[in-house]
């Protein structure tokens, strides 16, 4: 066995962030160039901008009329008015045309009567400089356009133009390296085999830095190799800005990143106490930030967002984009180790007025968490956690609008929330659908909670066989409905072909079974059917093997993990699997009576009732759908 | 005179966009276009995609350690270890590395210790699927990762990428032709003669279009000529998804835009209700929207965003990008007219925990207002007004953020706000100066009315000769400082070599004054003057005649609009006027104790000191600073 270099430390994420960028001050400074104002967008000025030209750049006519000399209007009245004589007295003018002494007063077009060709009547008198924009009453040569510092928009593209400037200095993009490294990594484009990790942070990387407004120079995968990592990053440094190193940041075997580092040039900082994301290398290596960021995708990010994007807000003076943040109650016990800042990826929904965030997986792999999130909420490094029903801060993604469009699901996971989730908004421009999978009984704790409005599930009663209205009668005191969703078709999954000969629950025993999680009305299905059958639990390899998903379910089979498992048939017919049926069972969804007329669940049943719908879960297999979008009160 | 078309329908904003919307609707739809995931940065996709492959694609390790057979561990403990063998009881594994069949659990290389090559010892059972990350655990193939009509973000395109995705089809970018028109029109490139105007508005609309997602093609200038105009759009209806015509979509002797598109297709509207911005053409010709926009700036641009904007977010689905909106107490009271709906672009600042909305210049000409601007009110058709200190609704451009952070000041017009609003962000990030000019009363009355944190005013006392605290004292009961600012040069601006001889005052009588609106210091300066000179404001010709800021004023004397004004050094040095010093005032800061401590007051303190501030002043000229950044209390 090779040596590791098993501890990093682990300095806190404030500490580490502040002792590098001293340092990054230190070497490196904002940088400065001029561009044509056309091309400014979105660019930010190196100095205060003054104007060239006075806008108007000479006296001119707010209103198409005539331009006359004041002091020879004087008098007019309806019984009185007075004639004016072209070319003497008057000329005609045009919006934006400029007036030339003596004439010093416009009477609009509306106001004037022509009597013979040449020759016009006034009943009114005109004040002196009326209907005239002033020379510069809108830009003074030689006033400030524009602050130093100061990110452009067209508005002010338009007005630097208008006062004369063509040129402008303004901030240097940040021109960043990453270098994705790691033998086993593959192009997106291959077909990957065991043990190949598809290589995609380098393209997150690269986006995260072209929204940061600096420029991404992407290089193809260097292989675990110390002296080729070591050269590529010695020349980037001569060439580049700042230089993002992938994965090889942690301290395992083929972890060669730090060391390059060390050898090149000084390493401030190895290992943060941050989750995820904790292997961050903080290097400078001839003047330059060099970051090595772990290759675990949500990691990955986590480490771009807390370390380069600073190193990015201040090479580029973008001020780092700050996330609206917003007070919401956490819907579940968050438990947090005292030794790291830890980034809690949430859904948030309102209910009632009342903003709720909902924990999404932890883990440092889960990329599709950071794709779900809308927002997340930090817990600090000196805190053990949070309590269900705390408030907390929650830095949103999205727009505080979308949230509070968007209708809350909390429950058992179906592959049907998916398709409503994308019909939503597609037919429904701004409304949407957040779900959140916990399972049939977890859904109606939530909903109880006032942290949903409504909760799919599919809960048998052994002691009547019928479906869900007792679980929510029992549940609830106040009025309840079921709007009623699909019947689907639960069955065991097994390998394509059923090599193992499994066609019924007694044919589990001696295979490897993956359950669903506690409270899945999957799992209930499975207990009821243990019992009936008398077939105990421990009887049942890998009864404690827990899946959270009937795709994730599929997946383990399918890749020869597990033998067998109960699922729906959707899941099954989506991973090529065969499919036993167990039985048939109603999933549908809970709500209390107050939320129906909600236009969120108007538009849910709608979606329910329609055509498009019963064409998509035919497409999925395995449901039926007669009485979708219609509710019964409890 | 040639024959004008002078009334315009105005029809309502939102009747107009409606049924516009609707005659877009029956001849536009949404296109699309396949394109490499890489590329999708902001791209909005057209339907739901799926992943293609699992994530992880294997049962993976979570840890850097050994992968083990479960089983072969039970048992051990710390008196009881179990000692495994390389390659029949385990297997080395890094992070990332797959685990294949029998090993099912990993041990991490903390909790192992090797006892020889070949062999370690360990204390603890490991259970089954430990640190194990099972294929599909974050992405399951088959599993909806975006929905339809979704804006890809960074993590979008790595969570895509490792799904197996690299193609994707997306909302096709609206192809967006910009013709400026007008024979008085120049390119910004060129020097400008008496007439002419600088074309900007196509730079500014270029860019607006970019911010929506569309793409922008920008032409050159089309010269007032009806068979050239009428050509252009004839040939860019069938090349481009929109037309912009900007200018000649008024009723002017030249606006042959309405007259073209009538014969080439179908006026929907010609003429909204809406200030700045009436005289809009929403016309169809050849199944594409045509959108005749008017051509001063503040016109164009709300033009653009009521007309165009809906139309781009529709076909480029970008929902149109809503801006927050606050509620904010407005400053002062606000007119309108029934007739039509006004943007209002306002300042925004908050006052102890108040959010204010100070009005900005109305006029359609002015494009600085909307650099200035914070964000917009607007007043309803309906509405025939604000009071002042009732509440609006303000769409902010900027972060709310931003606004918190600002110091606020009210009241005199000097350059060097200009200079502080350049210094304090630049030095210190995130801090910001807002300041509007109303003078030094107006600034007074604003105060009291706590809608600023200071007011800068230069208010002579006749009585005593001395500046600021009498004015001060008398009008406020709560505790009061003064902020030291400058002590600066106000005198008579004339033309350079002063050909009139303006030597005095009394030398005006005769020429053309320029006067100082209401409540501005300087007037009051210039009212005493001829008090004390027993000349009467009648004997002055232009005594009515107001510029609102020094430089307003300095511009309306360079350019032969009037023959002389009272005002500052450093206006008549950037104007390159000749300047006849008058006298020496103190113009300082009127702040309510309880604001001294504030971080935003002290800052503003700290930079009236600095060796950088009287640098800048010197540059301006007609200074002295030896006590600025100094209080003391009234």
């Amino acid at each position: 066995m090779t040596k590791r270099n098993l501890y990093l430390n682990t300095t806190p994420v404030d500490e580490a962030l502040n002792i590098y960028m001293e340092e990054v001050k230190k070497v490196m400074d904002v940088k400065y160039e001029q561009i044509p104002v056309v091309d400014g967008l979105h660019r930010v000025t190196k100095e205060a901008v003054y104007a060239k030209y006075c806008s108007p750049l000479f006296n001119a006519s707010a209103m198409d009329g005539i331009a006359v000399i004041a002091e020879r209007t004087y008098g007019a009245t309806e019984v009185n008015p007075v004639e004016l004589i072209e070319g003497e007295d008057f000329v005609v003018v045009d919006t934006g045309d400029p007036i030339r002494h003596p004439f010093n007063a416009v009477i609009m077009a509306e106001d004037i009567m022509e009597t013979e060709s040449g020759k016009v009547r006034i009943l009114c008198s005109a004040n002196p400089w009326q209907h005239i924009r002033p020379i510069g009453e809108d830009i003074v040569a030689g006033e400030m356009i524009l602050p130093s510092s100061h990110k452009i928009r067209p508005i002010d593209i338009g007005v630097l133009l208008s006062a004369g400037i063509l040129d402008l200095n303004v901030v240097k993009r940040a021109e960043v390296a990453i270098f994705p490294t790691g033998t086993e990594i593959i192009e997106p484009s291959s077909v990957p085999q065991e043990g190949d990790i598809i290589e995609s942070n380098s393209r997150m990387f690269e986006n995260m830095v072209t929204v940061l407004g600096g420029m991404a120079h992407r290089f193809p995968t260097i292989e675990d190799d110390y002296d080729k990592i070591k050269s590529k990053i010695s020349e980037a440094v001569d060439l580049y800005d700042v230089i993002i190193v992938n994965a090889g940041s942690s301290a395992g075997r083929e972890d060669y990143t730090v060391d390059i580092l060390r050898e090149l040039g000084q390493v401030i900082v190895h290992g943060v106490a941050i989750k995820p994301g904790k292997p961050v290398i903080l290097a400078i290596v001839k003047g330059k930030p060099v970051i090595g960021l772990p290759g675990y995708p949500v990691s990955a990010y986590i480490g771009f967002e807390n370390f380069v994007k600073p190193v990015l807000a201040m090479l580029n003076e973008t001020g780092g984009g700050s996330r609206s943040v917003i007070e919401a109650v956490i819907s579940k016990r968050l438990v947090s180790s005292l030794k790291h800042k830890e980034y809690v990826r949430v859904k948030v929904g309102q209910v009632e007025g009342k903003v709720v965030a909902a924990p999404l997986a932890r883990g440092a792999g889960a990329a599709m968490s950071l794709v779900r999130a809308d927002g997340f909420c930090v817990i600090e490094q000196n805190c053990e956690g949070i309590e269900a029903g705390e408030t907390v801060k929650v830095e949103l993604y999205k727009d505080r609008e979308e949230i509070d469009n968007t209708l809350v699901l909390i429950g058992s996971h179906d592959l049907i929330l998916d398709v409503m989730a994308d019909m939503m908004p597609n037919l429904y421009r701004k409304k949407h659908v957040s779900s959140t999978h916990v399972g049939s009984m977890g859904g109606l704790m939530a909903l109880k909670r006032k942290e949903a409005h409504m909760a799919p599930i599919h809960l048998l009663d052994e002691q009547t066989g019928e479906y869900n209205a007792s679980y929510v009668r029992r549940l609830f005191k106040e009025p309840m409905a079921l709007i009623k969703g699909v019947q689907r078709v639960q069955g065991l999954m097994v390998k394509k072909g059923n090599p193992l000969g499994i066609y019924s629950i007694e044919d589990l025993i001696g295979h490897r079974y993956v359950n669903r999680q506690r409270g899945a009305g999957t799992r209930i299905l499975f207990d009821y059917k243990l019992k009936t059958l008398g077939i105990r639990p421990e009887d049942i390899s890998g009864y404690d093997r827990e899946a959270t998903t009937h795709m994730a379910l599929a997946a383990l089979i399918q890749s020869d993990s597990a033998d067998a498992g109960l699922g729906i048939q959707s899941a099954a017919k989506a991973m090529g699997l065969d499919f036993v049926e167990i039985g048939v069972e109603e999933y549908d969804f809970a709500i209390p009576v107050k939320y129906l007329d909600l236009p969120l669940v108007e538009t849910f049943m709608a979606i329910l009732k329609s055509d498009e719908w019963k064409r998509r879960l035919e497409e999925l297999g395995g449901y039926a759908c007669e009485q979708s979008g219609t509710y019964y009160l409890l």
